[in-house]
């Protein structure tokens, strides 16, 4: 049984307790932290939790906790992250890795110094089936080399706080992640266009925006972000190779026909998109915990890879398009 | 952590074990038997369980055995989960219950006088995302009264023992649960016609067969079991109701676009296409086991209904659709 | 060019009138009859045509008219085609092509007796673009050899006056015509089978109806034949064989994602599912005329075919499900 | 009956001059010219004319022709509109109408002296039932204010000729026309991506392209051009607003099933896609002649934007993606 501590009570905290709890085999939670202790609290006795801790730190050095999950605000996790590697513990970070790329740099280098790899960000995308069926037929060749990607992020709503550089750095991030997964190379440059913005946006958010990205080799990777897009939680990929394409499909389960049309049902949250990534994510993490093994989530490196990525994307906000190159070590 | 026992190490005895060892929160594996000590031994070592029996009551009866699935073959049924109810143990049985609706009916009997619900029947579908989402529609009265239910159960072959009558109580019966399951009602009559055969069916199998259940209320639901179908893995379910249809639809993850076509993939057996529900039943199994509660899954009655309306159907064949009425106590 | 009159001026009269007058190439629309003479000038006015007349059969002997359209009550269709025959006047009269078998056969033995092939049913579906891609499949041998077909006709809605037998003899004797053209071969038994009527249905109307066609060489058919259906124009036909499934896809425009839902319309009524069928079929025919080819649509025999099958069909309501054998000459 | 000439018996001159003369009402084809005598003569026997010429000119000024279908190289498509104009006779011209943008304007310029709108640009995707549903609900509000429309314009592969400038110009300027007419308004800049290229195409040819447009209230349209996609002739296009989407679907017949996919034609060129569109938009401007009204196909100046926009595009080329202003009169 893996002894795992989970940092932060809030929504990604809560998402991952409770999975962890009820449904990843060989898991048990036992430890919650938030300075907002009667968060922790809540969360503890949700989730069947005895000790709750208001210092992360103090969770991370727990004897009884074998492994972390840090679901606290961003600008926490490079402490967290880098007091997981001095305890010598797995950790699995929600992204951002930290809030900089110079910090999640910070991050590699240290894990590096420690000789193992023990730090993994949450891109759970990686784990979801769509995303892993076209990686897989990707690799086996089946549309030959892959030219362009096309993607699109479409939230229903934010929060009133989201900015037009959070549109790149919380939302499209994860597809910085994914198509340097699928494609297996680094992205060197990035360009931001933005078409007048929805009027159902809040005022100044560049909402949606058209994100350019250039890989090593070439390749291209559009990516419409919008994150006031209203319908649904939608998200869309299409790989374009040498003798076909890839499409990733949303999972459906009914087509319902009533009222003159036949409908499927779209997301309305990224939970009931991405619940089964997150389990998988989860379950595997675990599992490779318990057999000593590495494990295939996305390591520190691709962290920092991405957080690099958006700097150079929200350099490029305001642009008119102009590219600007990624800065990676 | 509910402590389980697997009576049988076949395909199903190692589908559950395996399940239960590496996916599902809260169990742990603590027996197998198998009368084949070779493949009890075997499924043990893969699953990482100590301890092996070759008589599946020694397996029951063991003191850290906490709950029991029967995967062994069909005949054994009865006997494993009386067994079961005298030690007062939750027992997960595959389908059938029993060799015969009277058999079931013993079952049935035995645990009413036990005065607890302990039974399970492995219809598993029951859990599977599609068919829950269809049948939460179905109730919502998204469609209103529902009237038809239109099924097809294909299987791409099947071994060569396989008969007539099994393709019924093999096959077909997880559309008589289903249906039983979505419209919460008795089936009272079942046809069988038939067609000309698949000149790939072997000589003398009555494949495919179109067989037509009536409901008390008066509903029909007609079904093509098709066991030699040799394209996939494919089930489909439509019901048709006042206001509209709900269609169950096949998972797909990427759709493929190369050389003049676009494809999706059809599964090409259960395990691809329910693999997910076979998850989602043992999971909820066991949480309900954990936190004492009653389990939602298919009961002893179910089990028994379901025989007694394949029985009908097995007696109709070779009558050319006359309908036989199901004996139900 | 060639000279059209269309006998009868109600809504087939006009949707023929209308398609031939705008639409098709090599055809004028030179006479319209119909008793209301009022009905009739008002079509002739709207197509462009200057002759009207109340009786059809001056329209058939009038000297410019080189071919016929009967779309008037089905009581006249048997003397409408009597008489084009008499004149020698190529005839596409719509369904039924008369109101009994006996009718029918007596026009097949008609045409017969004058040595060439002048009479055409109206069973659009033919030229349908999805009926016609499917019939191409399975003639190359996609699936291999046909073992069943799952059909389902569902309109929205019928008038008061729609009985019981018409859902047979008006709906689904649509889905007679194409599966004797699908399989290519005749249909010899039918049995009706009816579930607890939808509230939707006025009292005493059987409806929605199981109906299933045997073959000849032992294939079945089953349709679902419902009238009041509410939600839309549906027509559904899956054909499965040896080695896979055809299944006819309705067309589909445009996918609209709004209000966590994507969606496509369901056609609300046959013109606008069967517009290009109804087109086509006029074009064809007319070419045909043109080029003295004889003409490949429905003939006069598959009319009587049709009929004879309806009548099994007919004669079986209210019977149980007990077959009824198809009375063909 | 409106009698028309054909200008070009290549491949665009027979699609049209067969589609009049056996699908289109009230057109008759009179005469067909081509400077290679043998090609005109053999579709003029193809199509049944009687009349042919090897100057276009002569064609143009026949008196028994009344309106005429340019299909000749591009080079000739000023003069003879010019010569159309002159003749007062109404003109469909192929695109593009002219070979540059100045060119074009000349010719928006006569047509504007002689007081009348006689001259038509062949964008027969305005005809298409998709785009044209697509256009309508967008009209209706469906999905409110348009914000960005992804597009991509796949062929299977092209001539040895073709460079990366006619991957703007001959096929891109599809796009072109059909967002200026969605969205209502003019594209006012342009600029190309270009990634690595894929391996099947000829040395020196920057295919695909990735080319994005910005619109004069400030949308943005993104195009992906590739014309050596080898799987098909794909065409795509999603409408972006502020309440959902609107995507284009192909049309589609029958899904077949077997060897465990399921799957679904992708055309394999442009006849087969938009068979109906040219059919739409020829008889649509054949009757809009008929009638003496106004046509609503794309005009001179949607002929000379879209050259304006092209050459813009063609500016940008090599640029990496530096904006070129379209110069628009």
């Amino acid at each position: 049984m893996v002894n795992v501590g989970v940092i932060g009570a809030g929504l990604m905290g809560t998402t991952h307790a409770r999975i962890l709890a009820a449904a990843v085999s060989g898991a048990d939670v036992v430890a919650i932290s938030d300075p907002a202790r009667e968060s922790a609290e809540r969360l503890a006795a949700d989730v069947g939790v005895g000790v709750v801790y208001e210092d992360g730190i103090e969770l991370i050095e727990a004897n009884n906790v074998d492994a972390v999950v840090i679901a606290s605000p961003a600008f926490t996790h490079e402490p967290f992250t880098l007091a997981c590697l001095e305890a010598g513990k797995p950790v699995l970070c929600e992204k951002p890795l930290a809030v900089s790329a110079d910090a999640a740099l910070r991050i590699v280098e240290a894990e590096r110094a420690t000789g193992a790899r023990r730090v993994t960000v949450g891109f759970m995308r990686r784990y979801d089936p769509s995303y892993v069926d076209l990686k897989a037929k990707l690799d086996a060749g089946v549309i030959g080399a892959p030219l362009l990607v096309h993607c699109a992020h479409r939230n229903p709503s934010v929060h009133s706080h989201f900015d037009s550089a959070m549109i790149i750095t919380d939302s499209a991030v994860h597809e910085v992640d994914v198509t340097r997964w699928l494609l297996g190379e680094e992205i060197v440059r990035a360009r931001v266009l933005a078409p007048r913005p929805t009027s159902r946006a809040a005022a100044g958010l560049l909402d949606p925006q058209l994100i350019v990205f250039e890989t090593e080799s070439g390749r291209l990777v559009d990516v419409e972000a919008f994150v006031t897009a209203g319908y649904g939680y939608d998200i869309r990929c299409e790989v374009v190779g040498e003798e076909g394409t890839l499409e990733l499909l949303s999972p459906s389960t009914v087509a319902v026909r009533r009222e003159f049309t036949e409908s499927l049902v779209v997301p309305p949250n990224f939970q009931q998109r991405f619940g089964v990534a997150y389990l998988q994510e989860l379950q595997s993490w675990i599992a490779a915990i318990a057999r000593h093994d590495p494990f295939d989530g996305a390591s520190a490196w691709d962290g920092y890879a991405a957080a690099a990525v958006c700097e150079a994307a929200v350099a490029s906000l305001g642009r008119d398009g102009e590219p600007v190159d990624v800065a990676i070590g």
